[in-house]
């Protein structure tokens, strides 16, 4: 047998351009996770860049290197919470079943998301915070969601699976509900996001009338 | 016939107690509409007294006299729109009908002051911009509107017009789903905060699942 494990290359001091991207992306998450918990709870504009290093024993300086200034650190902040929603709509088509099938599934996924870290900072972040680049940017993300939302809607109305109901305005309806846990939801609390989420989409999917 | 209208008095030059405190009155709501007008369009932290002096024409210890520093400006504002919602709350439980009837009028008028100036601004701002004596008072109304819905929700369980539904889960939703239009609806927009209010009501309580 030929002795391949005497092939394996030692372990080098020298990190590959590989490693080194890796770790580059994981520091930028660390900063990005602890910036957007403070953003959260302290709200955007009392939180100091200084703040977010010091958490991280970390200097601000280092932050300006990963990632920019606290505009660009929240739009990237922002930027995650809307990919991840995008990302949700997109794996949403892949799921099996009919039109309302697909779009409950995107429904519970999308409150999942905003009560996360990322999500929540797009639900309590106004843009009017963001600089005039940024809130381009922010405001064309979020526009590709609205369309998503309002899709998945179309495809179950087209289908025969809901109602011909009117589609952008059911989307901000269904949208607001499933926005406001992200002011509300306590991660540490008894109902985890999933339950919460899962309930809610029900109500809605129901209304309150008797059926 | 006695002359009575001879008995007129004259026009004083003097303002009477009254006139002086509704003048009073009248002057800070005008300046409590310019801050919250101009709170919600940029943002509190971006708006400075100064700017909504100059919108008025006077000056920024003017606003101090009548109302006082920049939280306690917004704290008013804030205060004026949950009382709107409160007292909407109070004037629902004169309403006819069932507790369906009087769930879905309530829902409908707190989606209109929530488009309206100062309801708007309950919603846009995020009670971490307040100082710890304001957020006290402000967490107070809105637990005090939370329970009104709650309560309204309770009632039309009771008299068996909607489902045993979980009050304090759909008090959430159905508050979530109306506060969103604070975010996007537009009042010079071609539908009025009244029909938007009407549909989305009729939206949350059908549901979207075929009936």
């Amino acid at each position: 047998m030929p002795r391949k494990t005497a092939m394996l290359p030692e372990r080098s001091p020298f990190r590959s351009a590989a490693q080194k991207s890796e770790e580059r992306a994981a520091k930028r998450y660390a900063v990005l996770r602890a910036a957007v918990r403070m953003f959260n709870e302290r709200g955007f504009h009392a939180t100091s860049l200084e703040d977010v290093a010091t958490t991280l024993g970390i200097t601000k300086p280092t932050i300006y290197h990963y990632l920019g200034n606290k505009d660009q650190v929240l739009l990237e902040c922002l930027t995650i919470g809307l990919e991840q929603l995008l990302e949700a709509a997109a794996a949403t088509r892949a799921e099996p079943g009919t039109g309302v099938d697909r779009l409950r599934h995107f429904l519970r996924r999308y409150a999942e998301i905003n009560m996360d870290d990322f999500g929540r900072c797009v639900i309590r972040t106004g843009d009017e915070v963001l600089s005039r680049v940024s809130v381009k940017r922010y405001r064309e993300l979020k526009r590709e969601i609205d369309t998503a939302m309002r899709g998945l809607i179309e495809e179950a109305i087209a289908d025969g699976s809901i109602p011909p109901l009117d589609s952008k305005l059911l989307a901000f309806t269904l949208a607001g509900a499933l926005n406001w846990p992200a002011r509300w939801h306590d991660p540490q609390g008894p109902q985890s996001a999933k339950e919460l989420a899962e309930h809610m989409v029900d109500l809605l999917a129901s209304g309150f009338l008797p059926r």
